[in-house]
């Protein structure tokens, strides 16, 4: 509950539609991708800058947790009120300031949804980079405090390669602008990544400025399928040393393919135990020899067939189907996603089957694989506490080997709840000790966000 | 003078030819390309890490200020000893610990020349976009600490694009390690870009994980000469709007050209008053198309020329030139970085004209113009009181006119000492404070390169 003084001035300030209390209205922002519930004892809707400055120093006075939200597609917990206070939701901040093709920028608030982002790019020939899997449904605020990527970060990168600059109110509640508005520049710390990829834990992001990027002339999409998975890892590793880098190189193993064929019966061939869908993208002068140079590059031992598919857009509907697949037959997966040096992919895929099949249990794997990013999908069933405790010993392990690859334990989704308590394995005690202080910096109260990224 | 205490733990560390004390030795370290000087009282020359935390902690417990110093090529004074103290030398620590094609990785110590970064590479198909005119001489320290850019970032970005991880000791003495060796990674707030651009005012880097990017197929260069500067400036804005980026983008003013002339007389045409030196970069089937399509969009009212130049190497030869040519007529110049919003340069260069006008300055413009970025060059006699105050209130003038068309006050030089004076003009009170806050943090007695980058 809610101290009723703290109460009494967020309602001065948010009207009844903009601040929630009744416990039924609150539901619906207890929860993220994590599927964890906590449910938060306030919710508020601010559409303003000052309105978030207001209820940063109220939460500072009570000492409550404030915790930020966009749409809760995150994956890994960032967003779950689990010590309670307030949900800050910025869905209502919904405005694009500046769309401004000579300049290559867009300019919006944090509620903004990727996908309108990318529609109101497309008329001027731009489109800006980040495309996780949710781009339809989830907001740019939370791109920026995850860095999210998504299938097309292996050539353009990700969230922090695509901000020019913020607007943001930190835990302590003052209000800072932090970068610039043009492709260049160097004056004072870079406090734009400091805070993309910080989670919702040093700062509320009220601001964006994005750089676009040009559309490509053309796409063209190739699928290959093998009969292994260390003849497809193998193959990862050759397409990965072309100069020119597909625009998209994504991997499904054996048990992905398997997903999709129950849902698409006669879509994959039926000796495939995995499988590439690669995009290239540039002029249209340049697609015939990329193709040609990629589909060269898709031969290893193992290669069953390799084709070049004309219907990108059907390519990306099956891969993005794989997760929600997923949850209809394991609805508490573990999700992970770790990525690895191109190189140690074969060593990391072939590590991962021997994991669960020494812990006995059901591993699906796919992802990014040019980034070397695999969403590890451990499925569990949650009322059996044998298979819960081998999971936590799986997924300790696999942890373990990506550290030993020289990997990273977390490519886009964020440590949030989820990770925290393996950050240790990739960040020494004084590296970790020095962000904590930057947070105490930013956020002395520890309302914002709290108990998250730290383990 | 350093106190005998502190002189003493210093000889214990390191031997006599890795510490200068004489001023004559000293004298060397004492200036940069800002061309102001600071003899500093010793010099050391570390070869790790623990060497640079010995002296870091000592320079604590002693109060002493300690300057971290590449190649000593920057132009804002980040590398002067100001206040006296110890220039801390990394010109020794030239290790390439790791060249890893496969991954597109180099491992490097900050001694070594961006030249070597890129002679690593090549063999290997791969360069680091970086490309400072100094690239022969300067560090990978110095590039990091400054964020450096060059005429390729239009197309591939500045150093903090291109730097996966990074081994600090802070001015604390704490040996941090940031980010990762992986192309993804958001575990944890990034310190390493915090870091990048900081200008030696929070650690000293001892270790940077380096992206590389393929070598492009092929490279072409394209001449455009303009009878005025407003012609040549929207056939900037023309070219910039295409939708693939040239790979470098050089503007030179009437006055750039005159230095030329004087050094190559029959290089120029006569009545030329403005030059776009251009490159297009990618594969050989693409490129024919990009020249045409350049070549197109170079087309304003005011074209006298334009032409298909195969030579890249003179074209890059004329304009590297440029600067020390500067030097010669002007060794006093003042000169800055400035960036505006591309649609913004014709208002910037109009502007920049009309104020030397009413200044009675030499002023002589070119620069990265494919990111708004400009070398204003205002050449004056430093034993002239009158023009030397005339050229302060111009500069004033000339950032506040590149603020007010959104612009930055730095593309690639960073602050040092040259423009802490202006940091107000572009950041606002808070954000500066929690800067200031953040590099207390980092260095809490100050000790690490002081005074520097704030007002």
């Amino acid at each position: 509950m809610l101290p009723s003084k703290l109460l009494s001035s967020l309602q001065a300030v948010f009207p009844t539609d903009r601040l929630y209390i009744d416990p039924v209205d609150c539901y619906t922002y207890a929860y993220d991708n994590s599927r964890k519930i906590y449910p938060p004892d306030a919710v508020i809707f601010p559409l303003t800058s000052a309105e978030i400055q207001t209820a940063i120093l109220l939460c500072n006075q009570h000492n409550i947790p404030l915790i930020p939200r966009g749409r809760g597609t995150g994956t890994a917990g960032g967003s779950l009120p689990e010590l309670g206070g307030i949900a800050l939701s910025l869905e209502r901040m919904l405005n694009i300031i500046t769309v401004d093709p000579a300049n290559r920028v867009i300019v919006a608030e944090p509620g903004v949804t990727n996908q309108s982002i990318q529609d109101a790019a497309k008329p001027h020939g731009f489109f800006w980079p980040p495309d996780p899997s949710s781009a339809m449904y989830c907001s740019l605020g939370g791109n920026i405090a995850t860095s999210a990527g998504g299938p097309h970060a292996v050539k353009y990168g990700t969230t922090r390669d695509h901000v020019l600059g913020l607007k943001a109110v930190t835990g302590a509640g003052d209000i800072i602008k932090t970068g610039c508005y043009t492709t260049k520049g160097v004056v004072g710390y870079d406090l734009t990544r400091l805070l993309i990829g910080s989670e919702g834990t040093l700062a509320v992001i009220t601001e964006a400025t994005l750089k676009l990027t040009s559309l490509p002339d053309a796409i063209a999409g190739i699928t290959a399928h093998y009969r292994d998975i260390a003849s497809c890892a193998a193959a990862i590793v050759k397409i990965m040393s072309l100069s020119q880098i597909p625009s998209a190189l994504e991997f499904m193993d054996a048990g992905s393919l398997a997903l999709i064929r129950g849902r698409f019966p006669n879509m994959l061939p039926a000796h495939s135990r995995a499988m590439l869908m690669i995009e290239v993208d540039g002029s249209s002068y340049d697609i015939p020899n990329l193709i040609t140079t990629v589909m060269d590059a898709c031969h290893t031992d193992g290669l069953l067939q390799v084709e070049n598919t004309r219907d990108t857009a059907h390519l990306w509907k099956t891969r993005k189907a794989l997760s929600p697949l997923l949850r209809d037959i394991a609805p508490k997966k573990i999700n992970e996603d770790i990525v690895v040096p191109i190189n140690s992919l074969p060593e990391l895929l072939d590590g991962l089957t021997q994991l669960s099949d020494r812990y006995q249990l059901a591993n699906v794997n796919f992802g990014h694989a040019g980034n070397g990013n695999i969403h590890v999908n451990l499925l569990i069933n949650p009322d059996d506490p044998g298979e819960v405790s081998r999971a936590e010993e799986c997924l300790n392990e696999i942890f373990d080997l990506t550290i030993k690859l020289k990997g990273t334990l977390s490519g886009e989704h964020g440590i949030g709840s989820e990770k925290r308590a393996y950050i240790n394995k990739e960040i020494d005690p004084v590296t970790l000790n020095l962000m904590k202080q930057i947070k105490r910096l930013f956020d002395p109260n520890n309302i914002l966000n709290p108990g998250k990224l730290f383990p």
